[in-house]
């Protein structure tokens, strides 16, 4: 299993009219972790184009556990937890501060081929090294 | 059970750099429909907070199957499958004109006394009533 | 100059921690009210592509004067004012229930040859033409 | 004038269709760096709001001169060039990497007494020291 922490400070933006972080909007803070794990990878969404695949989410399950306020900073605990069939990723929110826990969180990528609509049954070998390579 | 078809059209900004609609909008859809089914029912977000309660979403999950475009229409049909001890909706998208299944998803709300922290283990019985009125 | 009367409906996930619609969201109000013109006037921006051009915006411009709240049904009536060597629309958003004035906005948007990255000095003719014929 | 530097990165949400950064997105980028400025102040919205006033915009203006991509790191110039009546920031939006202009907008706010809906003529003397105390 590969780990990575990521940070997201709520903006402005990013509340509603109760006050909070509008739900919706953690889909975009998992988003940004998910791309910060896999810069840190080295095996970004341009590699993965280059490479001839994309990885469309299939899957998202959230747990919304206590809400967040405008200037709130996020730790985003990531990791990645199945890499061979899809990828999927387990993500944990806090707090930054108080280390109370915001959310849970999970996202299943599957792998097409480019210019395919079909998925396929297994990830890119050479993308299975670079995530081995890590967790060595 | 209570069942409401709703309707969204896929705008520009809705879609993502990979051509389709960005998952992360999905959960604007929902939301637009889950209300249209509350008007439909003719209790709604302010009417919730004039009886004292708020509805946070608590749980939240997806499954993508086809990708939508710009300019599609995207038919919801909105299952309200418990109302007792939360509020629990199940949502259906389909493509409006092809009939092909998009997603499927659900999403449920505990119920919170304004001004309070605390889930409330049942939902008022105002609600409730309103709700058994339709079913009946 | 052509006249088209747009609607949106304020969402939940529109509104921000003042309880108002959040400034930026009038930005897809425009979007959908500009794109629900065009479809009427019956050159879409798939059209556009298949003719080979492209329409970034290349300004906005929008002066708020009351604010909008959840469930408000907001008339936008868009008005093309250029056409020939650019796509140059304004906008005056009203309450549509009081009537009340909430927000003046224009967009203009360059044509741009599909692959180029140079700026048109005028729009192509055919499209020209789908303008004169609605204007007579 | 004070002056402030802040910084966003593009993520995969804020793209569209064209593969780049859909324009409406740049109303968050804007937000983002001007709360950073106010921070660097320290004199955020919650300031304001204890100071029993608040800031709606009430007027923005965009020009838009090249296009950003996913993964681009963006440098926002932030300057306040006025706070007596109002506050309005100008911003200069820069590639961080090639340095390349990609816009110029600017944003104005009204000062607006808590519970009233009445613009004030002035904004409070407390910010205006706090402003003044920064450009000495």
């Amino acid at each position: 299993m590969i780990r990575f922490k990521s940070k997201v400070k709520v903006e402005f933006y990013d509340t509603d009219a109760m006050g909070v972080v509008w739900h919706g909007n953690y889909v975009r803070f998992l988003e940004k972790a998910r791309c910060d794990f896999l810069n840190f990878v080295g095996y970004d969404y341009y590699q993965m184009g280059k490479d001839g695949f994309m990885y469309p989410i299939i899957k998202l399950d959230f747990k919304y556990i206590r809400p967040a306020y405008f200037k709130d900073e996020i730790e985003i605990m990531v990791t990645l937890v199945e890499y061979e069939s899809c990828l999927k990723f387990d993500y944990v929110l806090t707090n930054a501060k108080t280390g109370v826990k915001l959310a849970i969180a999970s996202t299943s990528q599957a792998c097409v081929k480019m210019g395919s609509s079909n998925l396929e049954f297994q990830t890119p070998k050479s993308m299975q090294d670079i995530f081995k390579g890590f967790i060595k």
